[in-house]
């Protein structure tokens, strides 16, 4: 039985540079490819959270554009991709409605270029996945990260990616790809 | 031994959406994500090939603004990713670059939704890298799809990615985050 998996976007609480806890805005080209890749990988939802009316309206016009707009006369396949994106207030919200859709809480995993106690590997996550039959919602963060607190309200951490070496700053959008082709792809290997 | 592995972008020959060929442009998060993407798996080179002067000075600035002005002071890592980003006039030209590097030429895979008869899959292809000593170059089209002629002059195509569902519309940032994981990412599974 297939997974119902979520993904969401979180602008805030997150880390600026210094360590201050910020709110990031909303990138065009997120909601974009993250949904294309959310799509071909058969989420259910995927959430922008940020609390600023103003973004959640510029989210919104986006999505209407490609939904009802010339884009979606345009690239029909853009239109698919983008009608599992939602705008959330709050993590909370978002959380809310897969609960209330799934009749139960989904299990939440993000990532971090650290090790906690409640780290797993990919193929731990992936196997977990294949058998449960919970919600998932994997979450990323932006800007430096997502705030400690929330952070250890998760249920998992997934491991960094790494490459071959040690440089490891992939963008939002590649990580998310990667992270979805490995929890969720065909076993290619 | 690991491989050399080079990278690119064809910008030319390609089709747009009704099968003339063209020439796309250059987008600015194409260079910065698929460069952190790249350096991450420890890419040789990331070759950008476009064939309009404009278009060449318009990257060579964006990369000057990271690597020498104000951009390399304020963010170091995303310097070091884009010291590896090249722009060349044709992929003749890079092709020729890598071979008088590397002292043979490189063997070019591309990606195709359709199936070729050189279609590899990636566990065949990662495999042929790990015990090769050949330089590879692994070359992504833009628009809608490299021009028919010039396909037809590759080693191999890599299969299609395929998610969950048929639906398969990656942007072309997250296919080229994919398979530099499937080809070059640690055993995870």
């Amino acid at each position: 039985m297939a997974s119902r998996v979520y993904l969401a976007l979180l602008h805030h609480p997150v880390y600026n540079k210094r360590g201050d806890v910020i709110t990031t805005s909303i990138t065009n080209l997120d909601i974009h490819d993250i949904a294309r890749s959310s799509r071909t990988y058969d989420i259910e939802k995927l959430y922008f959270i940020h609390p600023a009316e103003a973004q959640q309206r510029l989210a919104g016009d986006i999505l209407s554009y490609w939904q009802h707009g010339y884009g979606a006369t345009y690239n029909a396949d853009r239109k698919e991709a983008l009608s599992i994106v939602h705008i959330k207030n709050t993590l909370a919200d978002a959380v809310a409605e897969i609960s209330s859709v799934c009749g139960k809480a989904p299990i939440i995993a993000t990532t971090d270029a650290r090790t906690f106690p409640n780290t797993v590997t990919y193929r731990q996550f992936r196997m977990e996945m294949e058998q449960a039959d919970s919600p998932y919602l994997v979450l990323f963060g932006t800007g430096w990260g997502i705030e400690r607190e929330l952070m250890q309200s998760f249920d998992y951490i997934l491991e960094p990616i790494m490459g071959r070496g040690d440089y490891n700053h992939l963008s939002v959008r590649a990580a998310a790809a990667i992270i979805l082709d490995r929890l969720l792809g065909q076993k290619w290997w």
